[in-house]
């Protein structure tokens, strides 16, 4: 028996938690799993490429997607525009595969408004201890401290917010929290109410 | 951060769907994972340890602790009892550790109503069919055929039942299905629910 449609995955966290890290292995070795490239408007880190790691668009760009309702959800973060093109997200879950999105707590809100269905999972620095996430943006050392400062108090305001997800994942070690991000997709994919879903279209069928 | 109380697990599936393999698994390698020991008074299978797979009771002995409501759950099935001790279970959970029970459909529902909070999963045969199940029950070469017609009867009521528990893991491969219900398990310690309550609790304190 298979499931018709794919689950959408709303995955957040505080800057510097290591997201990042912990989606990338999970995505390598899932199949059915599709990454939503966010569109934004910020300015490329280093290592991050256009098209995989973001869109980078300008901000006359995003304006004009922001107009055309192109976007799932939009926020404006740190003076920039980070957004979820909605095109890519319906066609993937229409085709029963599962799209996992990487989108900051104000974002993560407004899709449990749209997309209520969603699995909304929040990465966790250990403890949830600020000072943790404090050493780990002065270890980046791509940011002025003013910045940093500004980020932890961004982050205090998250860590608030965790507990409108559904799971909350530690990331005490980058191994065991992709053992449980990846638990939470599987589970998530043995729900009856998805199977439920599928029933009944193929009854209509 | 920790969590304050354990999680109730609650399996059901047809007979010979094969969760006692499914589970026996995952027992091995999960320290925090307790099995709860059904007490019955059906006469144990060839490799069937009392009190390790069951309690193996008379039926005066079980009647006598329903009447002192010593059970989470009773239910009769094919003329025997079966029942999860209640003792065990509460005693379990209030030390944090999570409990994982094997019980019918009938007593699944049971726990449904009187612990809603209990993670619930059913364990399927692959596709739900029913023809499957049969081969299985026959080869199993310990029952008449009478017997064998009466479990797929009940077999096929149960299957009906399986959209009222949380998850449904297919037995496609006895791995697959470990690793599903080990993804389930995993998962539910990482609702942010069970942390939101552990938090308060801690308050409180």
């Amino acid at each position: 028996m298979k499931r018709k449609k794919g689950i959408l995955f709303v995955c957040s966290g505080p800057s510097g938690v290591g997201k990042s890290a912990i989606m990338e292995g999970i995505l390598k070795s899932d199949g059915n799993l599709v990454f939503s490239v966010s569109a934004t408007t910020r300015k490329p880190r280093e290592v991050e490429m256009d098209g995989v790691h973001y869109t980078f668009v300008s901000d006359e760009q995003f304006e004009k997607m922001i107009e055309e309702e192109k976007f799932l959800e939009w926020v404006r973060v740190h003076d920039n525009y980070y957004g979820t093109p909605r095109d890519l997200v319906e066609q993937t879950l229409e085709e029963g595969r599962d799209m996992i999105l990487d989108i900051d707590v104000q974002g993560g809100i407004k899709v449990m408004d749209s997309r209520p269905e969603s699995t909304f999972v929040f990465i966790a620095p250990p403890d949830m201890d600020v000072n943790v996430l404090r050493q780990r943006l002065n270890g980046r050392n791509t940011e002025a401290q003013e910045q940093i400062e500004n980020r932890l108090k961004v982050a205090e305001e998250e860590l608030k917010n965790a507990f409108q997800y559904d799971y909350i994942v530690f990331n005490d070690s980058l191994s065991e929290a992709a053992d449980h991000l990846k638990a939470v997709i599987t589970a998530e994919r043995c729900r009856a109410i998805r199977y439920f879903a599928a029933q009944e279209d193929n009854q209509e069928a």
